[in-house]
């Protein structure tokens, strides 16, 4: 009995290798600053709980496949706000914004298709293309160019036959980037002229800072039969365990396939698209707490960032996370050593190893992503923790080379 | 932009075409009978939505990949009654059986990797099968035959170098098989000999009646290796929309590969988990008087069918689902024939034609699926609709035949 070879293409969560790791530092009292969680810290908005606990109906019972009528008009008015006008039949509600990915890609991706992602990106891209029999082709960015990526040379050496969409993260997870309006219309040049679907992913579409204003890929016109919105109620209402997402796009036979998916599993959960529907309703205003909040963490990171020496990174616009290249050989090998060997005052600090978000071999090795979803306080303090660890780290470098050098 | 074979490769789910006469003979002031449903119209047990009004957390936060510990927990109990011991990590809490079924079957198939499943079967199996790039090999059964099939010659012509695992549903849906002990022997040596996986859907375990012990093959320990098993909330504890499934299987590799895909996203809708987790944990005899009920209208529908002249059934042993194999030729005609032309005193009757279930083109014409998931006076009268239709529908053919052969 072999499994199939798509499974086993897929890697295990990287999360999983440094469970044992923070446990043992637990264990030991040291007190741990998690920088390596997506869920943000905000409370759910009261009128998820409030929608579902006064749900009276008697039968928890299959709702449609494509979603609650009430939930796709509130996503709907939603999109309105933004000048997008999509119709019922654009609209399909999912099992969270994993099942929407899982879907399109479904929908676009036979065995040796291609799919171009830059990179770094969201580790579970790689899950839902190999699952689908695709392949991921990345478009490298770099840390001293602030990992921007709407380079035109760039993405057409990477266009083959077999290259069937785009598929991207605005604003961006692990990178933070924004696209500018002008970087996604010339994404949208080049996805129209090699004929490519355009998956957008735009989870965190309200965390965008300085006072700029979000544009999505559903705000171009000339592209409108290309692109698929990714869309979720987890980051943005701090929801992530409803699950409830959204697969938008204009493109009719796109929408057709993907209900054939949807009909297969036949709905989403019932009452947690009671919530999210309340969840959409909220005043636009809702937000605006949320989004100073987390300007303020992100400035406050960058502050403690920029006193480590040799640290690059660039202030990112948007989502809520930064990635930083430190003076550092290996990410992983300073923040296991960092879990075993390091306190400070008991406290020590937990982040991500950004090797895991890069497709190409032997990248990213350097480089860590920091969420900024602690307290203002709390995150000066973990990203000290940070400074201080490294500043030991290379003192004990440092021993082991004289060591070595006198042994 | 072409969409991928795979999907193409999908047919929409049959329940759409049916939609614009169903909602035709509504306009028409004609009240229906549905007979083609599979959400029982039992009550969701108070306790589900009790503990979800109950839970308090102030973030709706990502629960782990795999499941609620309280949930594991309970399901691990619940299969104990059963004298089934499962550990931990030998359960996966899924957002439904469906995505259990798919992450499964993603597991076991590459492009072209076969599937056995006995037909008629489930016709979402054909989605999950498809979309895993693999072919279903249908056992094919007969109504004279009551719709059995575990016939040891019938499954060894089947095998192929490309055979992979065998599926079933067991009780069956649509045929309401239930296998006796000495089947499921029979099934689990012949996969043993063929190093296939026996992928069990025992979503309707409870479903059986004549005081018969449900046996499942997670019972069976000289294939425990190559079993999985399928089961949800949805018909058990009538919490369809609740999403909330699981995987069983003490195959490891099997079990750490699936997990990969429960990784990718992220979890299982949480707080339906936690409701999920309140219906495992009611006692044994919560589900004598679902079952007492279902028993009365199985009974009730057999005897009704028993009036139709020419109509072949075996009063089936499980499920909610009775297959008939009626005097017509086509009954898809038939049905849409009775929707816009037939009722009896403004009553009219809605069920599904069965060739859908079948992946052997041509075959399941002449059948049709009833769903027993109506009160018993309902059942008898919808039961009588269709004899009554029959003999209009007779009249009606044979009016056309005396007007070919005047003509």
């Amino acid at each position: 009995m072999r499994l199939s070879k798509k499974i086993r293409g897929i890697k295990p969560s990287p999360i999983r290798k440094f469970f044992k790791y923070t446990e043992a530092a637990k264990r030991a009292g040291k007190k741990l600053y998690f920088l390596n969680i997506g869920q943000p810290d905000v409370k759910t908005p009261a009128v998820f709980m409030e929608a579902i606990r006064n749900d009276l109906r008697e039968i928890v019972e299959y709702g449609p496949s494509a979603g609650s009528p009430e939930l796709i008009e509130a996503v709907r008015d939603y999109y309105r706000r933004y000048g997008m006008d999509f119709s019922q039949d654009e609209v399909l509600i999912t099992c969270g914004g994993s099942e929407a990915l899982r879907f399109v890609i479904d929908c676009i991706c036979d065995d040796g298709d291609e799919i171009i992602v830059p990179e770094p990106f969201y580790t579970n891209y790689g899950a839902f293309v190999r699952a689908s029999g695709g392949v991921i082709v990345p478009l490298t960015t770099r840390a001293e160019e602030g990992y921007r990526y709407a380079d035109r040379d760039a993405l057409e050496r990477l266009v083959t036959p077999r290259t069937k969409a785009l598929l991207l993260t605005n604003p961006g997870n692990p990178t933070g980037v924004v696209l500018t309006r002008d970087e996604m219309e010339r994404i949208g040049a080049f996805a129209r002229e090699n004929d490519l679907f355009i998956i957008s992913d735009e989870v965190y579409r309200e965390f965008v800072y300085d006072n700029k204003a979000m544009s999505g890929f559903g705000q171009i016109a000339d592209i409108a039969d290309r692109t698929v919105i990714i869309d979720s109620v987890s980051k943005r209402f701090s929801a992530c365990g409803a699950r409830i997402g959204v697969a938008l796009s204009k493109n009719k036979d796109l929408m057709e396939n993907l209900l054939k998916l949807a009909q297969s599993r036949l709905c989403a959960p019932t009452l947690d698209q009671v919530g999210a529907a309340a969840l959409y309703r909220l005043p636009p205003d809702y937000f605006d707490a949320v989004r100073a909040e987390f300007e303020r963490r992100r400035n406050a990171v960058c502050e403690e960032l920029s006193k480590i020496d040799g640290a690059v990174f660039t202030k990112p616009p948007g989502a809520f996370y930064i990635m930083v290249k430190l003076p550092v050989d290996d990410a992983e090998e300073f923040l296991l050593w960092l879990l075993e060997n390091f306190d400070d005052e008991g406290e020590s600090v937990m982040f991500t190893p950004a090797e895991d978000f890069y497709a190409t071999e032997g990248l990213g090795r350097s480089e860590i992503r920091i969420a900024y979803v602690l307290n203002e306080r709390d995150l000066r303090r973990a990203t000290e923790l940070i400074r201080l660890a490294l500043s030991a780290w290379r003192g004990t470098l440092a021993d082991a080379s004289r060591r070595v050098g006198t042994g």
